[in-house]
C-alpha cells in the first residue's frame, strides 16, 4: 500500500519532543494518547470516523530509513542521540479505537494508542492527518446517502483535492455508503468498484456529437451513459437515442436547473420509448442539492467538490492529546491541560453506545476505570487494532473497506430517525461522562 | 520525488474516453487543453497558481508499469487496444502555463498542455488535483501574509488535512511568503525550512511545568520556545523565565483572548528583563484573526487549519478544457461548450499582464492568435515547462521552489495596493479578452 516511509509525515515538534524527553528520561514513560473531536461540525448530528485502516497500513512503513535519518541529521532537526534511538524505531505498543465507519460524537475516543511517550507521541501528526481528513470526508459523503435514499451516489471529485487525498476520499465515500468511484488508484489500492464514461471533451473532439455519442457507443455498448448538454440538451438526448436505441443505458446532465431538466428529459426518453435509460445528474451536488432532486426523476447522483472538501468542513478537528502517564513510582497518573477554551479530559477512556430495547441508540457513555455493567444491547466501542506492535491486518485494505462499510450501516441503523435529517441540531445522541475517581 | 506512478490518480473516463478515441481514431488528433478558473473564490481579488513543479514532478511518473497494466485489465476497465496504447505511455507533448508562484485572475491560462487527444486527456485529472489543491492553499496564504507585513508565518497546519496534501500545502505556504513549515517531509523533498519546539504533551508528561521547561532547555538551548499555556499563563512565563533566563528565546500562546494575552505577556517579560524574548501566537489563525492581531506585540503568526483548508476556499475551481483541436484536414479548430452557466473560451490563448509606466499592474490581457504588440513593461505569462515530452528541471524540486518564492513575490510587487486588502471586492485588475477571429 505504502510504497515509501511514511515516518516524515510528521510535525518538527514531534521530534524535538522527542530529543528533549529523551534527554530528560520521561521519553520511556509508559503513557497513554487519546484521538478525540471536542464538537461536531456546526449543526452536524453526528461523525463518521474514517482513517484507521490507512493508518495501520502506514504504521506498518513508519520507520526511519537511512534517507530519513540523514536528513533529520544534516538539518540537525534532533541531536546524535535522538537519531540513534530512531534508528531502531518500530511501534511497539497498543492501539485501540473505535470500529472505521463507526459513529461518533464530541469526545468519544476514536483511538487510544498505549505505549512509552515517545512511540506515542511521534505518531500524532500521521495520526490525526489520517482521521481528520478522512472523517470529514465520510461525516459528509454519510449525510449525501440520506439525503440520496435508495439512489446510489457515486464519488468524482478527484481532480477538486489533492491526489492522495482523492483515493483516501473515495475510500471514505466508499466507506459512508457511496456505490462507486471514479478514482482508479482507489479502484487498485483498495478494491473499490470504479465508474466512467465520457466528457464533454469527448464530444468535442468529435466532428459532431453524433459522432461522438457513435464513437462511445461503439466502443463501450449502448449500456453506456452518454453526456448530453455539451451543446442543446433536447437535441442531445434525440441524437443519444438515435445512435443508441432504446437500450441506451443512461444520459448524464451536467449543468442548469437539474429539477426541471430532469422533469423533461424523462417525459422525452419515455416518449422516444427509452422508458429504461436512467438519468444520471452530477453538476456541483451537495446533500442540499441531492434532497432537492428527491422529487425529480433522477437515478444517481454524482458527487465532487462538495463531498471532497468536506461539504463545508474539510477537517474534522479531531485532537490527539496525553491523557494519562506514568510518574516516578510507575503508577498511572491521569493529566489534562487546564488553558482556558480548550478543555481535555484526563485518564483511559472506555465508550459504550448504549441503546434501548429495540436497538435505538439513546447514549454515548464515556467514563473512565471500570466499565459498568451494561445491558444486552449495549455496544462496547472500543476494539483493539494493534497488540504490541503486531497489526490486525483485518482491519487494513480491501477487507478493512468492506468491514467498514458494513460498520457504517449498521451503526447508522441504530441511530435515531432524526440522524437522518439535514437541518442544523445538536448530535442526535448526548454524550454522558462518568469519572470514578 | 514519487516514488510509484503517478498514472492511476486518474478518473475511471479518462480511461473509457481514450479506448472510446482510440476506437474511433480521434485519440490521434492534435490538441490543445487548457486550464483555467472560471472565477476566484467569493470576494477574493487574486488568486496564486501553485502545483505546476509538482505535476512536472509527477509526468516524469505518468507510466503504466505491470502493476497498474494488470488492474486496469483484470477490472477490465479497458479493453485490450487501449492496454497495449498504455504500456507504452509516456507524455512526448509540450506544456506551457503561468509559472509557478503567480498571480491568476478569472480565465488565467494557468495551463495549457498541447499534445495528441490521447496524451493531454489521461493527464487531466492529476494535472487539475496538483492546480486545484495547490493553488487554494497559496491563495489563502498570501492574503496571510498581506496581514502579517513584516512578522512572519509559519505553516503547521499538517495534522488538519491529509498526510499528502500536508506536504503540498507547506510547499504552497512557502511559496507564498511563509517563513518556514512544521512539516518534516516538507523539508526531506524540498528543502523547505521546519521549525518547531514542543506541545502540551510534553508539559503534561513532565511532573511539572517547571521540570518540563528544565527538559527543554536543557536538551534545546535558552533560545527556544516555551509553551507558557498548559496550566496558568502569568505563572508559565514566570517560570519560563527563571528556568532559562533572559536569553529565553520565546514563548508561545496557543489559547484564551491572544491580543489581550499578548499584551500583558509583553509587559511581564519585560519587567522581568526579558525584552528579547519574542511572542508567538498559534491559535486557529485565519488572516482575520492575524489582522486582527497586529496592534498586539506579537512577533510570528502560527497558523494551522485555515491555511491547509484554504481559509474557506479549499479547492480552487480550475477545470480542463479541450479548446482546439486538428479536423480531418489536419488544421487546428477552435472548440468550446455551449450548455448554460459554464461557458468556455475556444482557442489557443496567450496571457499578458499590462503594466503602467511604474511597473504597476493595469490589465489581464488574453486572446487568441498573435499576440498583439506590447509595451516595454507588459509581461508575457506563458513559460514552456515541458518541450516536446522533456521536462524542464528549473521548475522542478528545491529549486522550482526557490523560483516560486522569488515569481510570486514579484508578481505581489507589481500589483495595485488594493490587492493586500481583506475585505471582498472584485478582482484586482480586470481581464480583457481578446479574439482575432
Amino acid at each position: 500500500m505504502w510504497q515509501q516511509p511514511t515516518s516524515l509525515f510528521t510535525d518538527h515538534y514531534e521530534l524535538t519532543m522527542l530529543q528533549a524527553s529523551l534527554h530528560s528520561g520521561a521519553a520511556h514513560r509508559p503513557s497513554v494518547f487519546e484521538a478525540f473531536a471536542r464538537r461536531l461540525p456546526e449543526g452536524r448530528r453526528y461523525g463518521v470516523l474514517a482513517g484507521t485502516g490507512r493508518i495501520l497500513e502506514g504504521l506498518k512503513e513508519f520507520r526511519f530509513g537511512e534517507e530519513q535519518l540523514r536528513f533529520l541529521s544534516d538539518t540537525k532537526v534532533v541531536d546524535a542521540t535522538t537519531i540513534k534511538y530512531l534508528e531502531n524505531f518500530s511501534f511497539s505498543g497498543n492501539i485501540y479505537g473505535y470500529a472505521e465507519g463507526e459513529i461518533y460524537f464530541p469526545y468519544s475516543p476514536v483511538m487510544i494508542v498505549e505505549s512509552t511517550f515517545a512511540e506515542a507521541c511521534v505518531l500524532e501528526t500521521f495520526v490525526l492527518s489520517a482521521l481528520n481528513h478522512d472523517s470529514a470526508i465520510a461525516s459528509a459523503a454519510s449525510r449525501m446517502i440520506a439525503a440520496a435514499g435508495t439512489r446510489p451516489c457515486i464519488e468524482m471529485g478527484s481532480r477538486r483535492t489533492h491526489e492522495e487525498s482523492a483515493v483516501a476520499a473515495a475510500r471514505a465515500a466508499i466507506i459512508a455508503g457511496f456505490d462507486s468511484t471514479s478514482n482508479l488508484e482507489g479502484g487498485h489500492r483498495y478494491g473499490l468498484k470504479t465508474v466512467g464514461t465520457a466528457a464533454h471533451s469527448f464530444t468535442l473532439l468529435h466532428d459532431s456529437e453524433r459522432a461522438a455519442f457513435q464513437a462511445q457507443v461503439d466502443s463501450m455498448g449502448v449500456g453506456t451513459a452518454l453526456l448530453v448538454d455539451t451543446y442543446d440538451v433536447e437535441q442531445g438526448v434525440r441524437t443519444a437515442v438515435e445512435v443508441a436505441g432504446s437500450e441506451l443505458g443512461a444520459v448524464r446532465l451536467d449543468s442548469g436547473d437539474l429539477v426541471e431538466q430532469a422533469r423533461w428529459v424523462r417525459t422525452l426518453l419515455d416518449d422516444l420509448g427509452n422508458e429504461n435509460t436512467r438519468i444520471m445528474v452530477t453538476s456541483d451536488l451537495d446533500e442540499y442539492a441531492i434532497a432537492s432532486l428527491q422529487s425529480a426523476p433522477v437515478d444517481s447522483y454524482g458527487v465532487g467538490t462538495s463531498l471532497v472538501t468536506g461539504s463545508g468542513h474539510p477537517t474534522a478537528s479531531m485532537v490527539y492529546k496525553l491523557v494519562s502517564r506514568h510518574n516516578d513510582a510507575g503508577e498511572f497518573v491521569d493529566v489534562a491541560k487546564a488553558a482556558k477554551n480548550k478543555v481535555s479530559v484526563g485518564g483511559r477512556k472506555y465508550a459504550v453506545r448504549q441503546l434501548d430495547e429495540r436497538g435505538r441508540a439513546t447514549e454515548e457513555l464515556i467514563g473512565i476505570g471500570e466499565i459498568p455493567e451494561t445491558d444486552a444491547n449495549d455496544r462496547l466501542l472500543l476494539e483493539q487494532f494493534v497488540v504490541n506492535g503486531e497489526i490486525n491486518t483485518d482491519f487494513t485494505a480491501a477487507s478493512g473497506v468492506r468491514r467498514a462499510v458494513k460498520r457504517h450501516r449498521d451503526s447508522i441503523k441504530e441511530m435515531p430517525g432524526t440522524s437522518r435529517r439535514l437541518q442544523r441540531g445538536e448530535p442526535v445522541i448526548p454524550t454522558r461522562f462518568i469519572n470514578e475517581d
